[in-house]
């Protein structure tokens, strides 16, 4: 509610500031759909925790991910979810994000052995501590749900 | 032919020196199996450039990435081999392997769509120049799947 | 030329796909004005490189990095492409596209000197051999900059 | 000992599910045997930790790194033990397993001088930051050795 | 106070076994300078936090980073900030001293603005997940100095 | 004979500039002697190949890589290679630099054996294309050693 009051806030000096009304409309609202068919309530507060420091990367965050990227047919939501969890695992410095594509990723319909599987094979590409600290991040969202949304204040 | 030589050698001295019989021969059996499925004669080609440095090496990849890991339920191959694609392109630093599963996750079925789409998703996990490297390894694979093959000699 | 006909082709398909017509087009115009202040040749050529792989790819480099990133106020050109070659020196997995933004550095009117010292400065933060190879980067790219050109087909 | 039930009936359950008899039981003993040598009671409870979320990874933990990896002949352990201290200081991105591999390291004869020493000489290869945090890790293991046992809750 | 005892200690210790008396002296005081008008209070921090684990590093980071690198001409130190922060960023696995060195940037004369656009200019670069922690960590530097300076324990 | 030259004019100039007389050189001195005992040749070509890009960069090296870590007590330059073979296998980045030290390991004694092992392990730790990746090296170098010479003009 005060999150939708701080959107209009933002998007609306952004709409104003560039004059703009067709497209850059329709990408943003398209990629906050999406952000939230993916990530819930997750991505409402990500976009929150920016607000104080940099408003603008939220804004581009819901259109060029979400808006550009995640609206693309060709790929299902599945299996790009299971693709950046893949990803995240074998880079290794981004726990909070992958925590929240976790989430995302059982969101779109992913079940947990899938999730568990697909950060397994990593320990192929990536190594064992990548693939173990993978797990562990999954065995804490699938313990608590609620976990991952906290962590979705620092990550998208 | 000769490979098959080889690896009756290597395998036999293997067996020879452990005495084992019963589970690590269908491990490395199934490995095999499944190596061949996903990789092709890439696979036989790079247990071949192990021959000299590190044969016992050759004998773990069967066994462990494609006996151990590639062989279990719970996901297809298909989504398999686009995780391992989107992890490599964000990774960056294995073009060789890269390569390589772009051109398994052809063998396993995936369009070429679906693998320009997974590099491409990449952009927002890992940055432009890595899906950018990323795309131009596919561009290379699908003009000639031989080179593929040549890099398999260097990965796996 | 050729090249432009491809864009206006490319731009052209999706404009008409998407019915937009303000907002996007702006973007797409202000990026594409500033990939060219700052790469020059080698902005067209990597757009061009991407044409039968992924022509969106091509768009969306257009439209988020320059149209979106590098068209913001509050930081220098020099500024930022000596944050990027000091970026990119560290992580030291995307020779193709550090080559570009030594060549981009020097475009917008770095001296030698600022780039070989922001190279240096990297040792200390990513370690020797990634300085080592942003510095033999640098000296192909000082010695050869139609060789900056040549890896602009591979890079961004 | 609840740990002996659990690795029995995990075990149990797979050399039942694959009816193998031989081979791979010799693996898993070697393993289990390597890892109580070098990580002690870390070794268990990084097994137990699993137990939840993917109690087959344990098993693939116990087989290869540590039956198949440090099993063979040609490197002592501590040696070993080093060369991954090393590694996963460069790499920045494991520090639950680095921990866990300076208790090793102790584990199996390095004197608290020569873990410095390798952790100080990776700011020349990956960097101070790396190197600062690497000594971070180190100080936290010598000054408190339970709380590398804490870690390997998380770790491997 | 203390500090000024045990740095006396170990530089004294150092010229005395090495019997050092022009150079290195220079580049010991010259680091420690150019430490202090870099990160103020930090600076002395991460020097004492070594003090039981590697004094000689501590030695060491003032001779090189500062006394060597810094200290060079030909890139202001804003410049030089901005380009660690950008490079920290992208890294993503050096999370204290991407704090320690958006508290130094600021304390040369970089603005909150510019550190931000240096941040978030490196989603293009090393991704969004890069840029969002890289975001958080300057949102908690900016609310509270002294944050930084308690992580200057733990970086350099 | 050349590079006699050369780093006469440049250390001479560098002494001259700063006045230093005892400490610097004897560190330079020291470095330079460890380089040649490590490296052989090939420090020497590193050096010169630094010469027209950043001639202050080949005095560093000299000074703290090997005037600094490499030449402190406390771990045998034995145990020293084969920590950042491992190292730089698992960063997997820095190839040139990887061969280099495949061939000081070599240098100071090391066997093929114990390196191609140490290569091996890092599967465990940073996967299986960067154990390939550093055996494929290996190869190389064992097989031409000249090889690591041609590849130490743009390492160290």
């Amino acid at each position: 509610m005060i999150l939708d009051v701080y959107l209009r806030e933002i998007y609306g000096a952004f709409i104003t500031n560039r004059k703009g009304t067709g497209m850059d409309n329709e990408r943003y609202l398209r990629g906050w759909e999406k952000l939230k068919e993916v990530d819930g309530q997750a991505g409402e507060n990500v976009i929150e925790s920016l607000r104080d420091i940099a408003p603008d990367f939220a804004r581009l965050i819901v259109e060029f991910p979400f808006g550009d990227i995640y609206s693309r047919p060709g790929l299902d939501l599945k299996t790009r979810e299971l693709a950046v969890v893949a990803a995240l695992t074998a880079m290794g410095n981004a726990a909070p994000q992958l925590k929240v594509h976790i989430h995302g990723a059982r969101n779109v319909g992913c079940s947990e052995q899938e999730i568990v599987e697909v950060i397994m094979q990593m320990s192929v590409y990536a190594g064992f501590p990548a693939a173990l600290n993978g797990l562990f991040a999954a065995k804490e969202v699938f313990a608590d749900p609620n976990d991952a949304q906290r962590h979705l204040a620092s990550g998208g």
